[in-house]
């Protein structure tokens, strides 16, 4: 099953309160570290744990090939999926590098890597139980991780074609035009950026994804690895850990978890902002303002890689600066 | 005195364009970490260094008193510069733990803590020659840090009062209006804000600043931090570091700095925008985009030292990432 068998945590506010007054209390203006305040107090909430902690990282980046690569709606060749599994097993991706400079561990999981989704131009991406399953392994990768301590958990992916399906999923559940979400993934052409469009077009015509029914929307036409994905949200936010949004793919699985379950949304970080451009518009509806706008487009977890550093700030500000009766500075304003 | 003694480097093109051929040559779509591969090329291009390199990181931070606190420009007491000082060697302060997290080393100097500038609303806050020695500190803390192998040189601040200061020189170098470049620094208050307006108006009128003669500028509405601080700017580009700004304030010793030799600006990197107002004004005027927008307001490097974060991923990137060769990658777009 899809949906969390347990209500989620809502933030605990009252912890909330004492982690602002916490921060109130430390030598420097109130509110003068800006948006690393406000995320050490919501990783508080989040957690329900005072203070923040998010020692043990990882990144669980999840890979699946597209159906839909048949129309000629990338840059790259499926291929490609599989060589970048075994250079993520090597370590000499982007996500590995940046990973180890978070402290940070890579959890690369095959949802579909070389038999895939079919055209969803063609008809339904998958059988709905099959996205049913995908959701379950990735809530089972997330119990796996919380057995062996993780505090944070940052999403990837890496599936030639999936910025076809993540437009797709964004259309429907946004509700803005395919157009308006649709970029140049990998980095197509004019030409081949129409025809993506037009055939993300076809596939909606005819799958009739409905956002009223998320699993159905999803099996039309997501992906295996953002199937994945949205099991990982629904786990994370159920065992009150945050999770830090990378991508444009990343933010089409939160959008798919938020419709099925709307109480995962305080749980989300939106680490970036990246060059597609519906990933803007998809942190729009969800409500999360991204953290770094750094014009990435690559995925496999390198935003949420980099974002972790910012979490550790905030946790560290958090708990090593000295208070102002500690330091024996001055609190009060003087006019 | 406080230009360079010899010219400074320009950045290297050819070397910047073996670095663009190798990021282009790595396991991602060409150019898909966006701003990391910029600024990659940046370092490469800054230190005439192949592969760039940024091990060894330092923030400086200056800290000066201010005459002007007398017109009630503050919602601190200036006794807290010299507190915070105490908290910066003890390391409580939020630069100590930032720092620590980038693995940086925190170099404090008291450029004038108790004995700083006189009220620049009722004459120069320096003499002419007491800026130029100020200029000339600097230059040499620069010079001991790289003595000591220094890599990448990041900017901080400490000093009650010293938004007013960088404010009027925003003023000054930016052709901006008063009003326009003028914000709360620690949190004052509407009327407090209005009375520093007036001040800053009062300061511009009674010294005549001079653009066209940065150092009269600098001498008539400085601190003696600002002006350690565009010695250390001028030092590192001499020495080919890259200069990492933090907040309002190095930004305003970027301005004074920039104006004295405009030949800095290529090795400036701005760490973030804060939510001074003056602050992204003035970036725009020296044509620098900021990494990082976390509505920090804090100063002491704090946003320089989270920066290093990105220079450290770009520096990795380029030489720990595989080449398509190496992983067995097709490279070729397929359509």
């Amino acid at each position: 099953m899809s949906r969390p068998d347990r209500a989620l945590a809502v933030p605990d506010e009252a912890l909330m309160r004492q982690a602002r007054a916490r921060l109130d209390s430390l030598t420097k203006p109130a509110g003068s570290l800006g948006r690393l305040e406000a995320l050490a107090v919501q990783l508080v909430g989040i957690m329900g744990r005072l203070p923040p902690s998010v020692a043990q990282k990882v990144v669980i980046t999840m890979a699946a090939d597209h159906g839909v690569t048949a129309e000629g709606v990338s840059a790259y060749p499926s291929v490609v999926t599989a060589q970048m599994m075994r250079n993520f097993h090597a370590g000499g991706a982007a996500i590995n590098v940046l990973a180890r400079q978070a402290g940070a561990r890579v959890v690369v999981v095959d949802l579909g890597v070389g038999v895939g989704t079919a055209n969803m131009a063609r008809g339904p991406a998958m059988p709905r139980a099959a996205a049913g399953r995908a959701v379950e392994q990735g809530m089972e990768v997330v119990a796996a991780e919380m057995a062996v301590g993780a505090d944070v958990i940052g999403l990837g992916e890496m599936g030639i074609g999936n910025t076809t399906s993540a437009s797709a999923l964004a259309a429907v559940f946004t509700g803005h035009p395919v157009a308006a979400v649709t970029g140049r993934g990998t980095g197509v052409d004019d030409a081949t950026l129409a025809r993506k469009i037009a055939v993300i077009e076809r596939a909606l015509a005819v799958n009739r994804p409905d956002p009223r029914d998320p699993m159905q929307a999803l099996a039309a036409i997501g992906g295996y690895e953002i199937a994945g994905l949205v099991g990982v949200i629904l786990g994370a936010a159920q065992a009150r850990r945050p999770v830090v949004l990378d991508g444009f793919i990343t933010g089409a699985a939160a959008l798919v978890a938020a419709a099925l379950e709307p109480g995962v949304v305080p749980s989300l970080i939106a680490a970036h902002c990246s060059q597609e451009p519906g990933h803007r518009l998809l942190l729009q509806h969800l409500g999360l303002t991204p953290l770094l706008d750094l014009q990435l487009r690559l995925g496999e977890g390198t935003g949420a890689a980099l974002a972790f550093h910012l979490l550790e700030a905030a946790c560290r500000i958090f708990t090593e600066m000295a208070t102002f009766a500690e330091a024996g500075v001055a609190e009060r304003p003087s006019c």
